[in-house]
């Protein structure tokens, strides 16, 4: 495996400078909505708009030919109508770019004359030594870069999720989904029809990217099932790999026949192939950035005892009910674990495992001292907490009560806040094992932001949060051979 | 079966007025906070907070007992420590109050002596005619009566989903779930131990209460299997009834033991009972409220052929993988569906289904035309419809193209997304076929909030929206006795 500055696709996703096929001054041409969303992200270097005859566009210095641009070009992006790509793209080889993402659809997704463009196309960039992604495909992001090609203006932050698609909805759409919980793309690439750069391709990119802690993969078929085994096992010894494959069933595989041209295969086949090579298989696009959330934020369990701790008996047992069904066991506490506990939890509450507190008077405990009872248990792997919130009523009640009428409500429920979700936030780190959450509330509750913020996944239910673990202890049975004690 | 007011459980849904025990000045107690859900609400009637010093609690005039009442009591409300409770109940008879509420815990869920106690409250109920909710139960919520009894503000209008919950937090913290997708409750009741009421009285109740649509269960354990099983298979031949059982999995049953104390079964049995009558099985809490949401606001479908439409291939591909895996076919085109949809759809674009428009310059088409021709074709049971949102960029653009600079774009276009909202979502009814959506977009954006506002599903993705079409196609076996053509 070639270093990541190395890798052929290090220059599309790292280009200088853009030139820009398909963008005119109708707002609503796709070439413009996606060179919109490149100004939009800010990208520094600069874009150079193809256009036959405007002189501007969207306000920037257009050109007739990629041959007039003044400067250098790293990276050509073309969202032109399909029968003029291999024309194009020949005036790209012949002005030394080596790099492209070819949005235009219209080839091997189409049947056999768009078979045939698309080898044409091959054979130019074979030539001329063009990598490109695509054809069919949405384009790219890599928000570190200010680069993004796509249709969506990208709203997140960097992240740690590297994202390889078959479909570009789910590189673009997504971003308002990740955008909900604080997360973000590292890179993010839609691979199209596949026809020079596939999934194996971008895996192997990814793999060595230091920014990238965890791979999604959204396939409808693997092309080079061998290929894509062997470096997937190379890959997933390093970082988590999260694949969800849609081609299993005979309605997901003829969808994807008509979407790229992918050829898919039986669930025990790719079952198989994710099995050996540590890739662990998703059900759903929710299911897939919930694993990635987890898979690349948390530490490693050493085995699957869970300990459930909430303050409401519904959520404990839907968590430990979807334990059992993501392989992992409630565990089961030491004495003094549990004498610890005794001490701290009401007489209505549960001492065994899922822990409930009930209606808890001390805040703190239930965010510091009993997490961290439960994470110094040796039968502990990792833990799942849930996450009630207090009302802003109660709370301003309490500030007043504690500080009088002179305090500012809103300032001391910032501070107490956020003192609370840096405690709650570092103490998987501080022992070393997942502890990840689950609420019904969202970012809107500033607690909950903060949370998220500081490194501790907050997913949407307990179910989902309990199945995440599952997919991360999963991985750790690949990567540390370990199957409980 | 007896009629909706004429049900035991009326009174304590529908009081003229409450007593409340437990409340004091003490923001920080539980039965302050209740009681200050109950305010929040409005409810309109008078409400008599009962306290031993206090002359004032939260501002309304307390009394020391309830015998000291101005006057009639329609409901009692106990949120007062464990041992108090068999002689403040006692009182409640004495003054003639016949439905009660008790949050108290510290009952059957804690062990034998709490069963002790438990079965000495029961008595006095008897002796005194007292219906009950409880005890260790969170209350309940009936929106159109104002009346809120829970821990937790309610905040969305009043709905169609009547919920019956063995955890008080699956009543009460879900209603910021249910305001995400614009959702409530018709009525929502938290059974606690079911020490007088359990689900299967709740389950009958709702069944005759008009503005409930469908039926949320969350169960994890039923205490009366045979008389459940009729009462559910009369309901479910009304309106449906949606089922989480946890209580399947070992470390689900050991968890609802300890919480409620209700005896859990292997999930075969359960799976018996609910296919007897009429019950459709969710996997999580999140799936029981798609669920209740697409069952509750759906016509039946007449049989398992689904459309797929979408303007992206994942998302498509995505919705028919998830279609077959719930039971669900891809409907085969009529030769005059595909003749329409060939003169609407761009050349990249695909006849099959999944129906894929790719990128359209005609919304109007997308969110009228199409749908319509694969609403019209006989062999179409039910439709999904992918929803992707066009930029504000975009459509400001367009619109200033259109209208010029004076135009005001805020408001064209919100005059514009409201009549795009008004046809899409009034399609499935003209046809009366269900027709849902999926979206990774919310209720920030105008046209999402729209579409579910006038009753069109919209879930928070393909799969969701799918899974609920399997269910709903499921429950329509049950109803209609079809299994497609």
């Amino acid at each position: 495996m070639s270093g990541f500055e190395e890798h052929p696709l290090y220059n599309i996703m790292h280009p200088q400078s853009i030139a820009f096929w398909g963008a005119s001054n109708n707002p609503m041409a796709m070439g413009s909505v996606q060179l919109g969303s490149l100004l939009a992200m800010g990208f520094p270097g600069p874009v150079y708009p193809i256009h036959p005859t405007e002189k501007e566009v969207l306000g920037l210095p257009a050109y007739a030919r990629v041959s007039d641009v003044p400067g250098p070009v790293g990276l050509a992006v073309l969202v032109i109508p399909t029968k003029v790509v291999p024309e194009i793209l020949e005036d790209c080889g012949k002005a030394g770019i080596s790099a492209a993402i070819i949005v235009s659809a219209g080839f091997a997704e189409i049947g056999s004359d768009g078979r045939l463009l698309q080898q044409q196309i091959v054979e130019i960039a074979r030539r001329y030594g063009i990598r490109f992604l695509g054809p069919n495909c949405i384009g790219a992001v890599n928000p570190r870069h200010k680069l993004n090609t796509t249709f969506y203006p990208y709203e997140s932050g960097p992240g740690f999720i590297g994202m390889v698609s078959q479909s570009g909805s789910f590189v673009t759409q997504v971003f308002v989904h990740l955008k909900r919980f604080g997360l973000g793309f590292s890179q993010g690439l839609s691979v199209g029809n596949e026809a020079v750069t596939d999934i194996t391709d971008c895996l192997e990119y990814l793999g060595n990217c230091p920014s990238t802690k965890v791979i999604g993969l959204y396939v409808e078929g693997i092309r080079r099932g061998r290929e894509f085994a062997r470096i997937a096992r190379e890959v997933s010894r390093k970082k988590p790999i999260v694949a969800y494959y849609v081609g299993g069933s005979s309605a997901g595989k003829q969808a994807g026949l008509s979407h790229t041209g992918a050829m898919a295969g039986p669930d025990e086949l790719y079952n198989g192939i994710f099995a050996q090579s540590g890739v662990i298989r998703a059900g759903s696009i929710e299911e897939l950035f919930d694993f990635c959330w987890v898979l690349g934020s948390q530490p490693l369990p050493r085995g699957n005892r869970i300990a459930v701790f909430t303050n409401s008996g519904g959520p404990g047992a839907a968590a430990a009910d979807a334990a059992e069904r993501s392989g992992l066991r409630l565990a089961s506490f030491s004495d003094d674990t549990k004498r610890a506990l005794r001490d701290l939890l009401p007489h209505t509450a549960s001492l065994a495992n899922p822990v409930d507190m009930t209606f808890a008077r001390n805040h703190q405990d239930y965010f510091d001292a009993m997490p961290r009872i439960l994470l110094q248990d040796d039968g502990v792997d990792c833990v799942f907490m849930y996450f009630l919130m207090a009302h802003k009523r109660v709370i301003d009640s309490v500030i007043r009560a504690m500080m009088g009428d002179s305090a500012d409500p809103e300032e001391v429920a910032r501070q107490y806040v956020s003192a609370q979700a840096q405690v709650v936030s570092s103490l998987g780190r501080e022992y070393g094992k997942p502890l990840v959450g689950g609420s019904f509330y969202d970012r809107s509750e500033s607690f909950i932001c903060e949370l998220q913020d500081r490194g501790l996944p907050i997913l949407p239910s307990p179910e989902r949060a309990v199945r995440a673990l599952g997919a991360l202890y999963k991985y750790s049975v690949f990567r540390l051979g370990c199957s409980g004690p």
